[in-house]
């Protein structure tokens, strides 16, 4: 398999995370999204809708969207599993991933800061503003999600799932632009039960090729 | 079955569509967005992170997020399928679902652009811009995706999937917003055919209990 991704984009960490959790090897070709990689033809051919990541199979199908990625390689790579068996459990760590995939990063990813300095002309202090609020506000309803399911080492059970594979980035998103983590005890303490397992070390920004830190 | 929702929310609206699409009876229980209801402790109490829709199974379990609640009623409610058998083709549909849900209708919802009145004090027309840019560029992306995908009667092949129940809502929004649906042959071909559907005629915001048009 064939991974295209950008080191520091939360959503190709998130199926990073899923990989080496998988112990799946993969080719990393980066994109670099500053430079605007993605937007060039090269890439827009795997990806027409210019977004990383992009999964490329052993058949060569590329496929898009990290969560839509993640659940496939669930399904065709089955242990160890990232989503329980039971409906309902399943829904519950679909919801907690898509608390983070849904209603707090796609508020704050690069196309949208963009947008608001040079559109809307935000100045900096508004922006990093609006990122820590977003941030704050999301991972406290996550928090308060949490607060009624039974305890776990990770944010669903005592195995990583696929929101820990969310979660994880998120917050070393958060962590570049200072947001507040404060008070959020069950959020921090599968954040770093995370951090302890060395499937997450490697799939780290600081781990990548195109590293630039 | 209940569905805690409110009538103009295109979250709501999904699942509103898979219920009607599966043929499942459920009480219909509104939650004023526009008044606050989602933020008293009334409803804190079934959805802490105050977000509709909320699904209350027949044994009384709240469920959250659009998508994890009708991946839930597809694995309980098996037919009608709302996605295909094959992990890629999953695959494919879950990334054009997310490609709505994840790129487009996050940045759109209500208190984002209260956000950009309230805190950013941008005007009415510059919301309005903000609103038409992100559903132009995110269905523009969408119907680049469709592009390489065999043509169907519907988003996806000849039966509506998850993705026609995201499609769906995000067109009705749009449409409110008069945003700019031309060059989308493929996306608004899908879109009309899911609206000569009886389950999606019945699923509208104007055939809900708590309609105010």
């Amino acid at each position: 398999m064939k991974l295209h991704n950008y080191f520091r984009s939360s959503a190709s960490f998130r199926v990073r995370i899923a990989l080496e959790l998988k112990g799946l090897a993969y080719e990393y070709l980066p994109v670099h999204l500053v430079k605007g990689e993605h937007k060039q033809q090269e890439y827009a051919a795997v990806s027409p809708s210019m977004l990383v990541p992009t999964l490329v199979t052993d058949d060569g199908e590329p496929l898009g969207q990290s969560l839509a990625i993640i659940e496939y390689l669930d399904e065709t790579h089955p242990q160890p599993p990232l989503l329980p068996s039971d409906p309902l459990e399943r829904a519950r760590v679909r919801a907690l991933a898509q608390l983070i995939a849904c209603e707090i990063h796609p508020l704050n990813n690069l196309r949208v800061l963009k947008y608001l300095v040079r559109d809307l002309k935000v100045d900096e202090e508004a922006k990093t503003t609006w990122y820590r609020h977003w941030v704050r506000e999301g991972l406290l309803a996550f928090e308060r999600e949490l607060a009624r399911l039974p305890r776990g080492t990770y944010t669903y059970g005592d195995a990583p799932t696929l929101a820990d594979c969310c979660l994880v980035p998120q917050i070393f998103n958060g962590q570049r632009f200072n947001a507040d983590f404060s008070g959020l005890d069950r959020t921090m303490a599968a954040f770093d039960a995370c951090m302890r397992h060395p499937a997450f070390q490697k799939a780290q920004p600081s781990s990548c090729p195109d590293n630039e830190a």
